[in-house]
């Protein structure tokens, strides 16, 4: 009797990463965004978006990378973020906090919440980010919301 | 103005890993089941769960870490994995095949397959494992694939 097993669009796989060049096989670099948003802070610089999988799930696991000197944009999404920095060092903006991260240190960004990851070392970072397989656009923050980050000295540096 | 922020359950925050005791603040160990499963193949050893979050989200993040001769159940379910190794060695019997991976390898677990996480070194091994946050249960092998996996000398020593 056959085995019944549902039809899979990938079969078993492992992913293996490539220690020196940093990356995972068969998991091709892309620009981080593939167009540019004209909107106060969505600027970004030197990132790459590297996406992993899963196939056949509810959510999506990337890779970013960073160069030094590199950021995303400032931005906001329903969606929640999950990161873990696997490589270099990295700060993020969240909110009004400023948090540098490294080594498998985790960040938690909730929904609606302005953030903006960057690379706070002299070499590669990177980190893996987990999302909703279906999310929301990211939006660019409000002026009452730039303002704030503006006026925190905390904050200020990052949002530009 | 006030500006408009959806109701969150948890603030912005990160999650520093204390690399000595490999422990993110404030994740408890669990146990990996809360109870024995009576069918075969579906023994575990020696291994913790790490519920790392996030809040809000369609999926949830977990590190399971296996003490040196530790092995999690053989079983299958509908929902995919996506695992990276974060913490010494570690194999993994998916499907037919056998791979063994550390250092931010990641493996694919396609739906229904059966797989089985085992430490293939002498120190601790672990891995963080993303999943649907809603998803079904894990369940036994049938008779037929214990049956191949346990004819198939790749897969046999792994078939317990």
């Amino acid at each position: 009797m056959a085995v019944s097993i549902a039809p899979v669009a990938e079969p078993p796989r492992r992913i293996p990463l490539d220690r020196a060049a940093f990356r995972w096989a068969g998991v091709e670099a892309k620009e981080y965004k593939s167009h540019a948003v004209d909107a106060a802070g969505m600027g970004w610089q030197a990132v790459t978006r590297h996406t992993i999988g899963p196939a056949g799930a509810a959510f999506e696991t990337r890779y970013f990378e960073l160069e030094p000197g590199g950021y995303s944009s400032l931005e906001k999404h329903r969606h929640v973020h999950l990161v873990f920095a696997v490589r270099g060092r990295g700060r993020a903006l969240v909110g009004d906090s400023v948090f540098d991260f490294e080594g498998l240190d985790a960040i938690y960004v909730p929904p609606l919440t302005p953030h903006r990851w960057l690379n706070a070392g002299d070499e590669s970072f990177g980190f893996l980010c987990t999302v909703d397989a279906e999310r929301d656009r990211p939006q660019p923050l409000d002026d009452n919301e730039l303002a704030a980050l503006r006026a925190n000295p905390a904050t200020a540096p990052y949002a530009f």
